[in-house]
């Protein structure tokens, strides 16, 4: 029996031993707020406090949050005895029903069917996605790498254009050979494709990997299985603007909703390879700046604040070169000095001079 | 030299005789607007009319976009000499230079750029993906198809559970076996992933494909090369909302932005499979009809107008009953019947019993 299956079912005897013993039946919830969210030093990564706030079935305010959380539970259990994975969407249509002999609804909006799960995923221990429960599938990846997946043998060398498209769920990939010495995440699709022409993989022995804006979580799992269980060193290619700052924040602290799962969403060896100030002057970008807007500009104060950049000589020196500027500039701004130029020049030279922030 | 190319350099010398004979140089371009868009009742599609502008040189009002179209026309002759492919934001930033002596750009902004490629694109007869310019990449695909595509062999029957990543150019793909009755593109990457973890496409002899939305540009081109080349039907499983029918709309019969791109774009033989009205009678669906707003009342009315649908009986009655019970359902409404109850019920019914929309 898998342990999430296992984890699922003490919930449920611990219950109904409480029943039966005629106690009222009460679940303990680490509280997912800002006020139990603290930034742990040591592992650089946002955590969930001790703060637990009581689930009682019998106080008003809180039995129908109480049978939301059993009622996901015993879908997933459900999932788990059968092999099957669901969306998100799927869940919230499979524990919608109507509670017998009344027109009260278990859930009306998937908001209750999320927030019920992420409580489980607390009070388990246990990710979503290792409650098959799936987020969405987004990404490609290619490089010297064979996974095992589903019976499949792949070999993400072998992927013509297109490349492997990364499932939601990366839990069950077994890897049969990594031949890289570090990972490129970049956030633009696009980008991936002109680094998969130009081969930059097989000539610099590395992975490239990609979704388009925000990491997935199978690709967050997928990077930081990568780095833990092979240890290479994620780059982290993105846009020189507020959006391109967070999406390395995401990857590498963690965030307040998944606070509770930092350790295994997190990517402490995260390091960010562009584009930076310094990339402006030094490759001739100055014409291709985009000047920032007020949103951006309140963006980059929220940033500056942040525990984990506070005392961050090099980050702080970004955001204070942005607001000078008041402008952003693009990875793909690069390409005004020629198609390949962000392969065969701009990557080479700063890996190898170690110019990048972590 | 690529049929492409050739018309490239066309272009190019018939502009450098008309200059050297000290004619004007002027570029006919058929006009993109909705005043030169027309349903074609025999093809089925939208198509370009007949009607030019001329673009000079010579005139005030011309002469920056006649640049930016030569502009354009250089860098994607550079690009199909070098063998690389850009994206329409590479474009932009390769275009994107001062014009010596002056403090005028070429372009300033990439609505020019693209603006510029399009009229290309009619004035060659080829796409942007055969100028090497590529739309975004998204989308995964699996079936019982081995492809060849750089060089790479991939056998989309043994790609695990995230499937075989759609590039953005499927233009050089060669098809080396296809062993499938038909090919199910859907709009969710949630349902794709729920066929394919019920091996749908093993057990029903099919290709299924997803993107998430609205299909890009390389999932068209390979939805039309396997209904071209394969003589497969094309089903399209999307939401039963104006939204569903309008990315159906498109994919069939064009829209008006590509109306010059129709011959390689559309669908004759897309069949709509679903969700439909009766879906909701037959399958139980009622308690998870969400209720319209405004913009979909808006919308659904300017589906009814459309020329294709507005003598289309099955159609204008699926417009109609979405009115009469102000209300959409989603695909994943059918989880509520068991998480398989697609893939084990609901589909083969319907493919058997041939209950589609075409």
């Amino acid at each position: 029996m898998s342990k999430a299956k296992q984890a699922l079912e003490k919930l449920g005897k611990e219950l109904a031993a409480k029943i039966l013993a005629k106690q009222v039946p009460v679940i303990d919830i680490p509280i997912r707020a800002l006020s139990n969210v603290q930034y742990n030093k040591k592992t650089e990564t946002l955590e969930l406090g001790n703060k637990k706030s009581e689930r009682n079935f019998f106080h008003v305010a809180h039995a129908k949050k109480f049978l939301q959380t059993l009622e996901v539970a015993a879908v997933s259990k459900e999932l788990l005895e059968e092999g099957k994975h669901a969306s998100l969407r799927d869940m919230f249509y499979m524990v919608k029903r109507t509670i017998p002999n009344t027109k009260i609804n278990i859930v009306d909006d998937q908001i209750e069917s999320d927030s019920a799960l992420e409580d489980l995923e607390v009070v388990t221990n246990f990710s979503r996605e290792q409650l098959n429960i799936n987020a969405n599938k987004m990404g490609s990846v290619a490089g010297h790498v064979i996974v095992e997946d589903k019976g499949d043998e792949i070999n993400w060398a072998k992927m013509g254009s297109g490349g492997w498209s990364i499932p939601s769920n990366v839990e069950e990939i077994i890897f049969k050979k990594v031949n890289a010495k570090y990972v490129i995440y970049m956030e633009k699709a696009a980008v991936w494709e002109r680094l998969h022409e130009d081969k930059f993989w097989e000539k610099n022995n590395c992975i490239i990997m990609s979704s388009q804006g925000q990491a997935t979580r199978g690709i967050r799992r997928l990077l930081q299985r990568l780095s833990n269980e092979h240890h290479l060193p994620i780059y982290v290619l993105a846009d020189f603007d507020p959006w391109g700052f967070y999406i390395y924040s995401v990857l590498k602290y963690g965030s307040i909703n998944l606070a509770h799962m930092s350790e295994s969403m997190t990517l402490a060896s995260a390091r960010f390879l562009g584009i930076v100030a310094e990339d402006i002057e030094n490759y001739g970008l100055k014409k291709h700046l985009i000047t920032i807007k007020d949103v951006d500009v309140k963006r980059i104060k929220q940033l500056q604040e942040y525990e984990w950049f506070k005392n961050h000589k090099g980050w702080q020196n970004q955001f204070k070169k942005m607001l000078a500027f008041k402008a952003k500039a693009e990875i793909q701004a690069l390409s005004s000095r020629g198609i390949s130029f962000i392969s065969e020049k701009y990557l080479p030279e700063k890996i190898k001079k170690g110019e990048y922030l972590d």
